[in-house]
């Protein structure tokens, strides 16, 4: 419990108009894009590292829990805080602090907007790549946090193949400095390592991005197919044929009609499968994979290929894809989305388990996913209210995610593990592995005071978890 | 001192001719590519990861120091046996274990060559992208302890950024894996930890290696300059133009000389610098951008643009730049190498400072280097025999270092730290990230019996290393 003296003393670095403390208040801050709940003590909004230094202080004086807070997009319960204690809110630091075109770089500090950096440089030819589909709300502190991905991630990685440094508070005030504007710093990699830690070694305070050239040709094209089998083979069958494109997204019948009805993209409501595939690159070279792309759709069986005739058309096709969640959301009370990963071989049969899993729990399961790198978004629809319908729901995922990790996949491709996967995390590592992880963590956080109960199982979870066996793990590689 | 008790028990693991313990025998194992020297006390050649279990618990058991080695190609002695002890080469793990196309990974033992990867695969157009100059002879397991880089790197990243995942030995046996052939496994990012760990963590037994595949077109050109100056403006004008080579190499006139003289590629002996421009794509992008790059290079004084017109050129023009090392051993009874990082911007006026110190030391100093991302290699003659130059190339090569660090770079682009360069890690680097870094080896390797004596600041350099300052910090950032 945090006591009144503590909330004075924060009050003192952040001011009153920096500090929530009523349940009314906090109420808004005990959720994020997942299914999970936790409510904070209270919310602080620092504007400057020092303020992050002097927090982080009280909160090892008071020994109180610390938890980073972004947009509250994340879709892990990442952010949500399961033993209280003092949430630290980034939105007050949201200011690009520099942009150096020449180095392809900006500084930015955690609070700023994924498509804020875009937005900033685009005038000048330049992007910031990962573009999780939550662009326009998430901020970037999260996406390192989370280690975020995107439709994107096929051609140009996850967030941590664009952060080329950050400068962290440690639990105990330390400020650090990892990386820099060049590409490769010497000794051990800190940035990787705190990139994707979820908020359990340290506080970002501020980020290096790297910056891109925007693509001088992009092209959007939408496959449309009679069954999911025949989308997914047409992912490895574009990598037989040496089509690379900058992104591959699958909906299933399910979800495109969802979409459509809620967004009128264009999708035909009829079809079981659409891919919507994106090109990029000089103009000659994109027109030429464009006419390899649609042969490769209609080999795979696709009943129609459409090219997006004008930016409008491509927009509003996108539109589609990144407003999905909501679309579910106007047709079910609730959904749980999953992040298996699979290798793009193993789409194929990823799906047909998903579609067993759905009939056996009798739960209406929509698919939208980076089909192009393996990354699975099964959605789960139910309803809280029903008895037993969370439980079968979560039992639904687990099944799901286990036979991601035994197809040689992982529990998570961009989401992070967060409270809603811990518990699922020893059916992908064994436990030398999961106790290195936590003396790793004890390196910066000796008292694991910095978001609690995330990444590494706490054995509360309801699942019953079954140890991978050898074999099993040998299948893995 | 090894006792015949462990001689004999390694003996039982390898055998007779997987053993190397008499002095001449082990004369061959005291030197890299550096200039460092030390003898181990044996080097036993294991076959298999089991081997390599059972070799670690033996030095666990006799506590005794162990180096992991290559080809020993490395340039910062990071395969230099410090304290004696057990060598473990890596020769007879030599195989490519799989070639998985569809998911574009392969799994290699760590002493696989390099240019095998790409041999095994080209013949399906994959290759395996990072390519160092000594890649016809260093291995996999020796590129990802040091995160090794080459012309490449400007387009495709260092070793870690095609890296998936490692099975690894720690030094009490336990055998971990991590990654897998999906881009971004759950949790801590341990694969990248251990990329670039210079064999202090634990000792890699196989990795997963990103095949990519090979571009359809490249175009190779170069570029010749009366001014080094001009050639280093070249590469930030090249930046504003959008034009985004593959690979951008710089020689200085005391190197193309050298390197012409010894290989016959072709480059102009009166000139004072080249630029070696690779373009990469699809064809009309490379012929396209290749106009571009002519106009670039002539508007920055270039005197003269060549393009390669054949293969056979094109592997001429890259003899030269790729035997350089051999060429300038024809000159000079040793040489040192620099591996310091600028943001591309300060390449000119670091090239500037080398000059400065090359005469202020009279000492010939030539460069070779990676230009387009600022990993700048000065090469420093010197005689060992003529008394105190080998301490003054130290010293002058720790001067050029610092001036690196201070202009926003690193002590190391691609060669790692080593016995080189620990010394010099506190210029770049406060003792509490210092600090930070010795709890994480520890966490792999409690005793530091791997590979000791590297990376870390051991305080018995001769070098008086000055810690920055906070401003000098400041300026990084």
């Amino acid at each position: 419990m945090i006591v009144p003296e503590a909330i004075e003393k924060l009050r003192d670095i952040v001011g009153s108009k920096g500090l929530l403390e009523h349940s009314q208040q906090l109420m808004l801050y005990e959720y994020d894009g997942s299914i999970e709940k936790g409510r904070p003590e209270c919310v602080v909004f620092p504007t400057s590292t020092e303020d992050v230094v002097a927090i982080v202080k009280i909160a090892r004086d008071f020994n109180l829990p610390l938890v980073g807070r972004g947009a509250g997009t994340g879709l892990s319960g990442g952010t949500i805080p399961t033993e209280g204690g003092i949430m630290i809110a980034f939105a007050r630091m949201n200011k690009i602090l520099e942009i150096d075109l020449a180095n392809e770089c900006a500084v930015v500090q955690p609070g700023v907007v994924n498509i804020d950096i875009t937005l900033a440089v685009q005038g000048d030819g330049y992007y910031y790549a990962p573009d999780p589909s939550s662009q326009r709300a998430c901020t970037i502190g999260g996406n390192v946090a989370e280690n975020s991905g995107g439709p994107h991630t096929l051609i140009y990685g996850v967030t941590t193949n664009h952060t080329l440094g950050v400068e962290a508070v440690l639990p105990d005030g330390a400020v650090i400095r990892t990386g820099g504007k060049e590409a490769d710093p010497a000794g051990y990699d800190l940035t990787g390592l705190l990139t994707g830690s979820e908020g359990t070694m340290a506080l970002i305070t501020k980020v290096i991005v790297r910056l891109m050239r925007a693509p001088e040709k992009v092209k959007t094209l939408l496959a449309i197919y009679d069954s999911p089998e025949d989308a997914a083979a047409t992912v490895g069958a574009m990598t037989a044929r040496a089509v690379i494109p900058a992104a591959v997204e699958m909906l299933d019948g399910v979800m495109l009609r969802m979409v459509e009805e809620a967004t009128h993209a264009g999708y035909p409501m009829d079809a079981d499968a659409v891919l919507l595939i994106e090109l990029e690159g000089p103009t000659e070279a994109v027109d030429e994979q464009a006419e390899q792309v649609d042969a490769v759709c209609k080999e795979c069986r696709a009943r129609e290929v459409r090219v997006a005739r004008s930016d409008e058309e491509r927009a509003l096709l996108w539109k589609g894809r990144k407003n999905a969640f909501g679309a579910v959301g106007r047709v079910s009370p609730t959904y749980y989305v999953q992040d298996g990963v699979v290798p793009r071989t193993r789409v194929a049969d990823t799906l047909r388990f998903i579609y067993e899993v759905s009939e056996k729990y009798g739960l209406t399961i929509s698919n939208i996913f980076h089909a192009g790198d393996g990354n699975m978004h099964p959605i789960i629809l139910f309803d809280p209210r029903k008895a037993g319908e969370l439980d079968k729901t979560k039992k639904a995922g687990a099944e799901i995610l286990e036979y991601c990790v035994n197809a040689g996949g992982s529990i998570t491709g961009e989401h992070g593990v967060g409270m809603e996967k811990n518990d699922l995390m020893p059916i992908a590592f064994s436990q030398d592995s999961l106790d290195m992880m936590e003396t790793l963590i004890k390196v910066f956080d000796p008292d694991r005071r910095l978001n609690p109960g995330k990444i590494l199982p706490t054995g509360k979870g309801c699942l019953e978890v079954r140890p991978m066996t050898p074999r099993a793990r040998e299948m893995v590689w």
